[in-house]
């Protein structure tokens, strides 16, 4: 059989206040098509289809109508695990409903146990866990760490393994070794909350979500982040996002990249250059863009006017830190307000009020001097 | 066929921060019970499952088991719709898992004219709607109240009746003619917020939610609300809960009370009255209980005081107001703490400080100035 391995939707997910839910159903519409292409029997969702655990009413209404596309209007079986992202009770809310369609989504450890059997393959749903779950499960109260807790979770699965079948591992978690993306939080790399890749080798293939980067672990024939559906950070700017489709007779496995509507790029420059049209006219300003800045001087209203340029700046970042603004002089404090005004504007404008602008100082300053007195 | 009709259940509603997840499990399992014994072949949930648009973990849990047992447990069907307390699209996701076992559930008007049949009987499920939609769905911009947008809704049902079958409309809404549930809100009785009754003539019968009392339109034969699954506010106290069971053949309806685990009263009663054994020990001091209290002096802590006799007070009103403290003297102004401390105490306690209490308040205050003095 064939299978197309997805993870780390993020349904809901906004950078910096841009709502990303028409973006993530374009790019979904491109993994329908590549399911269609590519004639798989199944798809598998590793976790994090949602951003939040309390996801909004819009990227419910989304994600429903994700599954419904695949699932009841597609017909493919769905096989589907929670994150760390997901709540697990929000998530299974209708299990026992759309395992009636073979739409299986497991969000407690005790579901892992029993694989969903497709063609040729056991698919073992391992869902994200926290080490204490499994020390309660177990009942072993040595079990402290996710490294401690994956054994007895393989050594159970293996329990279940039809020898003649192939084998599959769905779960969210951090492998030992691999990259790490800015994006994902609580986890020490290569620590012990990393699953070791050698407690996997039971398993023909392992079905990772959890790290964005479907790169990340690109030395292991069997074990495999898919990636998440789109670039969700700065760092992941040079990520390339797609799915992976799985051949249970050879476990080939080809990466299919997807193309976003809108790109999430970086760009490096200073403020001259980035306002110059001969530049700005080369770059992808329909992107969603993290500005490393290369100015040290303080730029008034520096986001406003580069998004006049690039709408969709999401972060603005400082390469070489500003120039600190000296602080208030003790003889400052005595000025009176209209100096006070013209000493102010002269260090951030790098010139002088005009004779207009002065005027108008002039003006403003003493009605509120009037007020004050009435 | 004989269906159960009921409504209302407000999962993961409390009542002055009780949590009534346990009654609500507890008066369901009764539900159930009587759907067995009454040989139902339906159940109608006519509105308001959810208290809140945005239920708790904990409510989406109780209520996702009480469907799970009643659909996929026991195999009946269910006629379900949205209320004014439900979000529309939370209720819905799955809905289109739920429907291959025979669970149907309406949240969008447009969804309401496909009845669904089951037996000898063709099931309306209209949502709690707002004019607006109504007014949009018909492109009929004279639409601006229910009273006005119930007759299209009803025009248009009346187009898909089957002839020789029952006809059923199942909706969420006030019905002109009603009492008025304490619960409910945003409804001028009687007025163009409410539905006419006669022009729900069409129908055989009219399974509604909205109204916790389900004796609200006791004169009319074929309109009913069930009423809540529990009390739901010390309004209720007076109100049997329960569901109805209705018989297609003859168009009889049964009223069924359940028992709640604990129930709703309120007492009226004085402080030396509630406090007194002779009087508390005939109370049902398990109850929910909404306090009317007829002192009209302070009584210190008096809600604290009250729970060691009755731990589930809800709810402690004055029935003839309170006499007010009298406000602080410019006199008082001047004493000093311990004075000042001293008619506190009196006025509230009425009796003076002991030796005792003298003795520690005058060391606490000499603390607390040798502090400000240091």
């Amino acid at each position: 059989m064939r299978f197309l391995h997805t993870a780390d939707w993020h349904i809901g997910k906004k950078l910096n206040d841009f709502d990303l839910l028409e973006d993530q159903q374009a790019v979904f519409e491109q993994l329908v098509t590549v399911a269609k292409q590519q004639q798989v029997d199944a798809i598998v969702i590793a976790g994090d289809l949602y951003d939040r655990a309390l996801p909004s009413e819009a990227a419910v209404a989304t994600l429903d109508h994700m599954l419904v596309t695949l699932n009841r209007k597609l017909n493919y079986p769905l096989l589907v695990i929670s994150g760390n992202h997901d709540s697990a009770v929000r998530l299974r809310t209708g299990r026992s409903w759309f395992s009636t369609t073979k739409m299986y989504v497991n969000t407690q450890l005790a579901e892992a146990f029993t694989p969903v059997e497709l063609g040729d393959t056991q698919f073992f749903l391992l869902p994200y866990f926290e080490p204490f779950a499994v020390r309660d499960y177990f009942q072993d109260a040595t079990i402290t760490n996710v490294a401690q807790a994956i054994r007895p979770i393989v050594a159970k699965m293996k329990a279940q393994f039809k020898p003649d079948m192939r084998h599959i591992l769905v779960s969210h978690f951090f492998a030992a070794g691999s990259d790490h993306s800015a994006s994902e939080t609580k986890v020490n790399v290569g620590g012990l909350d990393a699953v070791p890749i050698d407690d996997l080798a039971a398993f023909d293939y392992v079905a990772l979500g959890h790290l964005h980067n479907h790169n990340a672990l690109h030395a292991e024939p069997k074990i495999q982040y898919s990636g998440a559906l789109l670039k969700y950070a700065v760092a992941e700017a040079k990520q390339e996002k797609g799915v992976y489709i799985v051949d249970t007779d050879t476990m080939a496995r080809t990466f299919i990249p997807l193309t976003p509507q809108h790109d999430l790029i970086e760009l490096k420059a200073s403020y001259a250059e980035l306002t110059d049209p001969d530049f700005y006219r080369q770059q992808d300003r329909d992107a969603y863009i993290g500005v490393d800045l290369t100015d040290t001087q303080v730029i008034p209203n520096v986001m406003a006017q580069l998004r006049k340029i690039y709408p969709r700046i999401i972060s603005l970042r400082r390469e070489n830190g500003v120039t600190a603004v000296k602080p208030l002089k003790q003889r400052q404090r005595d000025l009176d307000p209209l100096s006070l005004l013209k000493n102010f504007y002269a260090e951030m404008m790098q010139t002088d009020l005009t004779a207009d602008q002065l005027k108008w100082a002039k003006a403003g300053l003493g009605e509120a001097e009037s007020g004050q007195k009435q």
